[in-house]
């Protein structure tokens, strides 16, 4: 038994990383922090997790391995004294998503707390780096946006089937904003209403085009990212768009091409899963699924990508335990395995 | 008073069709038909429009004119006896709005009932078509998704600010799909669920195709259109994607540069109107109201442009009201003046 | 045309008044308040109501007639100016509802600010006071679930069809919290479930009991109410439950007694209507219907009755819109004739 | 590894059946069957299900146990050959709930297929019945309303603290009318509108007065029960309301007598759990468990019990794994620890 420590479990994604981890096998949970309900149980503030009979404490220095929940900066101060002690971080924050200290401090308007150590994470996206992840010190989970958007188009623009000039549309349900109030999230506002947010550019910007960057020598993709907010509690879809590349673009079988390059991607893969038709979010409702589906627009000769993640679970804290497996060198499925909750 | 008759009042668009007409001082309703519910009351079907006090008929050859929310082949035929009195119609369907029989019989998967009165009608959307709407006899109404995908786009092709290259993602509540039953309309399947629909085609393309092409001579707008269901009633929001055009991409005030095309396009526009932050279709909410946004993705010189209406409305029954407000020589506002309903 | 002032628009109830104001055909809004929005256009808080075009102001003495919005306490303490120069006021606070001053201490927990006034108040629900409303200083609108309530079984209580047992099970939808923001009402939490709350009692228990109470001499009603929040923006639906009078309880008949004496009750009322079939609380969206069905369980011998209304218009706004109406001798549905927005 | 048959796994009780039974350890589906999907994989009708691998059949004879989602009447038929096999079957329809095929009779319109086997069926309760359950033939398991009624009330009535004049009001999510189409279900008509149905007599009814009139010698309860539909997709709350008995009436600490009462009766259960507030309906969203809160209206001297519960799963398929598990002598909680999904 590998014994875990959440930091800040009272958000939605460090709840969920308890739903998560009070199911796995190989783990126990030896604590919880959580600085605004420090005092309380657990199951005082989230009833679901009543049977863990934890008490939620201000800091903790316990674990083998530590969960972070907290907001940016908070999380890599917290995190130090961790990763100084050698015990491996999973942190849900974009505190070492990015590679440049300068990018992060451009999207996050404040320094980076600890530049040193951006050498030493890892982004944790299996799809894309699971070599490296399983001996990474910190983890860097992707943001829901970014998990949904680079899983959807990464096949075709690594394969180079697209010109990089990607549009990322997504749409996420209202418990991406976290369970902090506010005006936007309250139901009469969010219920009933669809909208375009961060137009002037959302943070998980600028870890779409690190990463897509990453894929392909000599492709640097030019990404517009516009998220939405629409009313249900849980999942996100992107629709992405992409310019067929110039040697596809002619070709009558091109969405066969783009499929057999997905395919070849995820046929492995544990969660990430390519679908014959457009998926709904429902369909992976509570699970670490990522489900996409690729297609051609048959007269614009454009790639349009649609995938769909729970953004709390591949989004959040399924892909954190899912990263978490493969550095213990777990069966990545471990404790994932629940299907959807439908209808 | 003007005696007006609506063909197929059993649907969303035909009860909101009457339900505004309820309200209009000029109008009075003489008749409505439905086959499934013939000989009924309309209040038994919908009970909040039980102060009507109208019976349902099979079928009717009374008003001065005539409103049809019948679907497409079924409405040409059942208007034409309409058209040949001379009576003015105003079609809901999509027989009248495409231009080119060729085109409806591609996408409509049957020849056109009646080619010959193509030259008689007008696209219904006053933005576009308000003189020739004055005089028309016959009004096609726009689609839903049309009405938002147009409006958002077309004062920046019209002035020549984009390219043509055009992607529409758009998100409509699930009254879009109308009163006929599905396992996709389900509320348990549909509810806390998003899902792209149509990829391979949906049959509002070819309108939206139609009318950015006339906009600009020797501009023929390439459309990507993506529509999608959201666990919500009412609402569209079509968020609208396209490169500056080469003059405009190198300029700082490229924004602004768009916003006053806008403003110049929507200023006088009683209903449709731009707006400084992005729209939620809630502050649509029953109302014929179109919100338009426009700004640029500052790094990609790329516009986005979002437009926010009521799919039953501005998207179906209100412009149609509107349209007949235009053809009565009535103000065009008569009968469309209510607040939305918020929150 | 009438000068009205609304105090504190920024709230829902609020805001709806000013929606519906702004459609009458009678009135002029000359003033709105509201502290924490003071010097804001309306337009900016709430766009739907743009059109009218007015500042927000921290306080007014202006007005023929002053709405309050306010909560209670708030709400006597800034009305006192008005009633005292003899404006008429329409109070939508519970401050002025409950003629003992001594039960509205006990369950609002202050002193009442001005006692004295009670006796000039009017239970502002025109299908039990009406004559009263017509000369009333000051007009006290009922709660949003006592409207349901009490029009759900009052015709009942009065013709001493049933006993005073009452169960009052009602359901709201969440815009009825208000637009505070609170963890409860946050979308997250409050969608997708259902909970019951104040099982220790409810504010608006005691207006119902106050109402019941005076319908008929010698009964007492001993109403149990319990509100529940259903996810949904507007509504409430309540579920009403009295044993049959003794006189009734042995007939076959009881059902179709009760249905006459309903019909009695509310054949004359443009708002209030008995209905054949439980009603939906969609049919009432947007209007000041309240739609009533009520039967007989045949076995239990109980009387089941049914109320649907919108929360924020003959719950709040619109009720009070149509008090001002009979206040000022106008016709009582002038401004808000317009048919639910369905579906 | 038990081999069990799912008959008609197509809707959502089989579905969920599907589900829960995929994660159990010591089970293993050998057969599905759906008369209109017979041929299909599970996975083309259900995509969460994909990873069963398995094929609908039109009909089964495998399996060491079978669970039967059937609708009634075809339940009976199908598992009678499982039966007289020996075979032990949990059926989720009406078939064997009732003692008496005359009161069945009288509630489902058509004689009973197997009166001779009701004997020989148990009602799949195991806060009620566990013991009998056990050794089973047919365990018939409880309606998603009866389970809610029922755990809320039978602890104060076994234990002769109420009267036996009991109300239900249940509140339900949507998809407790099944996945078979109809108006009243679809998504526009179904979402932002709550309404009572059934009110002449629901089906559920007589089951709940058949076990809470077994519960306690010379008690026999009047029960009244009103069902309602509430926009969400899954999640049943029933609010019960009960005269307290004689003997308790005067007493000032009825409500803790009434907790004291629960809390023996529920403390030793594995998912049935008496809680300190109003339970939400989404704290159980997912899971098994019934929670439970009983007060009393203290100027009324009235019980108010309420009990959440997931009406697909403790109210259905969950239930119905917990009795297999008492069955076939496996920890009862096996295969139904997953915490709720929540938010």
């Amino acid at each position: 038994m590998i014994d875990v420590a959440i930091l800040n479990v009272t958000g939605y994604a460090g709840a969920e990383l308890a739903r998560l981890l009070s199911h796995h096998p190989d783990v126990r949970i030896v604590a919880v922090t959580g600085r605004s309900a420090a005092g309380k149980r657990l199951g005082e503030v989230f009833p679901h997790l009543a049977r863990l009979d934890l008490a939620i404490e201000t800091e903790t220095e316990r674990g083998d391995l530590a969960f972070s929940a907290l907001p940016h900066a908070a999380a890599a101060e917290t995190l130090l004294p961790f990763v100084r002690r050698g015990v491996p971080v999973i942190d849900l924050s974009a505190d070492f998503r990015l590679r440049d200290a300068a990018v992060y401090e451009r999207w996050y308007r404040h320094a980076h707390v600890a530049p040193e150590l951006l050498d030493r994470a890892v982004y944790g996206m299996p799809e894309l780096h699971r070599d490296a992840i399983r001996t990474a010190g910190i983890i860097a989970c992707p943001g829901c946006y970014p998990t949904a958007a680079i899983l959807a188009v990464a096949p075709a623009v690594r394969a180079g089937l697209v010109n990089g000039d990607v549009i990322v549309d997504a749409k996420s349900g209202i418990s991406g904003a976290g369970r902090g109030l506010g005006l936007t999230y309250h139901f009469a506002e969010a219920n009933e209403s669809v909208s375009a947010y961060a137009l002037d550019g959302h943070r998980h910007l600028p870890e779409i085009s690190q990463e897509l960057a990453a894929l392909r020598e000599g492709v640097a993709p030019a990404v517009t990212f516009v998220p939405h907010l629409v009313p249900m509690t849980r999942g996100i879809l992107a629709t992405c768009y992409a310019p067929l590349a110039d040697g596809l673009r002619g070709r009558d079988d091109a969405a066969s091409v783009l499929r057999a390059a997905y395919e070849r991607a995820y046929t492995a893969e544990p969660f990430t899963h390519l679908v014959e038709t457009p998926p709904a979010t429902k369909h992976t409702l509570g699970t670490n699924d990522c489900l996409v589906h690729v297609t051609v627009d048959p007269e614009r000769r454009r790639m349009v990508a649609v995938a769909a993640v729970d953004n709390l679970v591949k989004g959040a804290a399924g892909q954190g335990v899912q990263c978490m497996n493969i550095r213990l060198g777990l069966p990545e499925t471990r404790g994932l395995e629940a299907a959807a909750l439908y209808p």
